[in-house]
């Protein structure tokens, strides 16, 4: 097997995010539900929008600010997923090649519009998400280049693409290729609804086809239906070869087999804004764990990274990662 | 003459803004000037942007920023500009529109894409401004409706406006439109470069056209061609009605006739990002002078908005301007 030309290749929802900040009134008269991401079609996206106030528009995406996060570190980070060739595609590619991210996809010439993420931002800095998926629905199995899977040490799948049942034959076919070339299979849960909607096979791609599953506590505890942390740490160790599960301010726990490491969380001045804090983590540990890193360094850079984005609006880096993982890594 | 219905009528350039953080080279490579404003063309902005880093897209342009705060004080205020029916123009609409800003102007479904000024901004809080004017220099003069012109108590021109020749027939018509229903033309000269390119023009409109000027010190000297700040004022003071000159942190003077006001700069915890400052400086002044308080307080809400948007990134104001205000205005 030889060295494969990209450390982390992501598969996920291409979007752009427009947010505003609101009063929590909005959220009630959108019947909204606080600090949750809602699915919506393209009437209700306009109806959200309408009643918004000024916004700021930004590219994110789950898997794609893992990938930003990567490419921060100095590592070899490729990205998949659906845009059209209108401005918020043209704006999402941009935003992901300049930073570093390797993004081959081709912007697609019909269908429906580049997909976006419509994000309330509430004084208690909780975010409201409403995403219209849009060109992200329609990512076919042939855009799924089966030779850049095989070439990348960890496939990342987010867990967000199981909403869209056409893309499941495509992420089938990533998995199987990965595998297939000896590779591994990264997994994250993306949110506790996200598990209510998919735990079956959730559960059984956790059993099966991934090698290393990202979750946080709601997510891991929803996924096994139970209330405690410690029971969900005890199944999900039997189950998948790595699991990395965080807890917010109490740090993550890594598990592999017998082993098990607890990861303080880095320190922050002010906790700004959350989001990005699981994408960030993951681009942590999987640039570590691609660059021969033990468990506990992969813990230890996943939360630097978590630490650095929450530290300011927006789910992308803003400083680069691999300075402030140089005293770390010596 | 009935009251108007409208506090302040601005024409302006509708713009998007694409704001990136970049290290000083990328300003010297792209052979930019640091600090200034250059018109680009459609080209020269893919060039640009494709060197920028990951940007976070913003609406913006000079008069709309005005408007925006004139009705963050609660004052009745209207745009028109022109975008097309794209997503920067939709983008636009909307956050104009959102902020309570009246913007009538339809959205052009021919003639060239929306406006869009790239933004570098370097470490030391400077922008380096590229502006494809896009639609915006497509404004017909039958898109300047008249009655609303009349219906406005001030009628607002910034000056990048005659950098656009086809824009020039729209602005003289809106004068005379304003003029003709009794009511105040106002004319801010942009920035210094704007000055040098149409100094013979501002020249003849300070003299004639104009009721109030706003202008940095910097731009009303080089309306005169001269060194000393003292001497553009003893000049301006003979040619136009009223004169509100800034100076940065040394605030601003107002001048009418032989009557001279003094205003202090509003103090600032720490300076972000000094764009928009003269926007919503103007903003201040014409709230107060189209709500009957004095000249001397018109300098002080200047100054207060002027303080909040150099207060954080991005040139619309975050916080209502009309909270600020109550205490100044008892």
């Amino acid at each position: 097997m030889s060295s494969p030309a990209i450390d982390v290749l992501a598969l996920g929802n291409a979007l752009v995010d427009i947010l505003s900040h609101e009063q929590d009134d909005l959220v009630t008269r959108l019947a909204l539900e606080k600090g949750t991401m809602h699915m919506i079609d393209a009437a209700r996206a306009d109806e959200v929008y309408a009643a918004m106030g000024p916004a700021t528009e930004v590219s994110g995406g789950s898997a794609a600010n893992m990938t930003a996060g990567v490419a921060s570190f100095g590592g070899r980070a490729a990205f998949i997923g659906r845009v059209a060739d209108d401005t918020f595609g043209r704006v999402f590619a941009h935003d992901l090649r300049s930073a570093g991210v390797q993004f081959d996809s081709s912007l697609a010439s019909d269908g429906q519009p580049t997909g976006r993420c419509l994000v309330i931002v509430t004084p208690d800095a909780q975010r409201t998400m409403s995403t219209f998926l849009g060109a992200a629905t329609e990512l076919e199995p042939d855009e799924v280049d089966e030779a850049l899977v095989a070439d990348s040490a960890v496939t990342y799948l987010e867990g967000y693409l199981w909403d869209q049942p056409p893309a499941k034959e495509a992420i089938r076919r990533a998995a199987a290729a990965a595998h297939g070339a000896g590779r591994r299979v990264a997994l994250s849960l993306s949110d506790p609804f996200c598990v209510e909607r998919h735990r079956d096979e959730f559960r059984a791609l956790v059993e099966g086809a991934v090698d290393i599953v990202f979750a946080n506590e709601d997510e891991i505890c929803s996924l096994y239906r139970v209330d405690e942390f410690d029971d969900a740490v005890r199944l999900v160790r039997g189950h998948c070869e790595i699991a990395a599960l965080t807890r917010g301010s109490r740090g993550s726990v890594v598990v592999r087999g017998n082993e098990m490491h607890v990861v303080v969380a880095a320190p922050v001045h002010e906790v700004v804004d959350t989001t990005g804090a699981g994408d960030l983590y993951a681009a942590g540990f999987l640039f570590s764990l691609t660059h021969g890193h033990d468990l506990a360094t992969a813990g230890r850079l996943g939360s630097l990274a978590a630490a650095e984005v929450i530290s300011h609006l927006g789910a992308r880096p803003e400083v680069p990662l691999a300075e402030l993982a140089a005293p770390l890594l010596g």
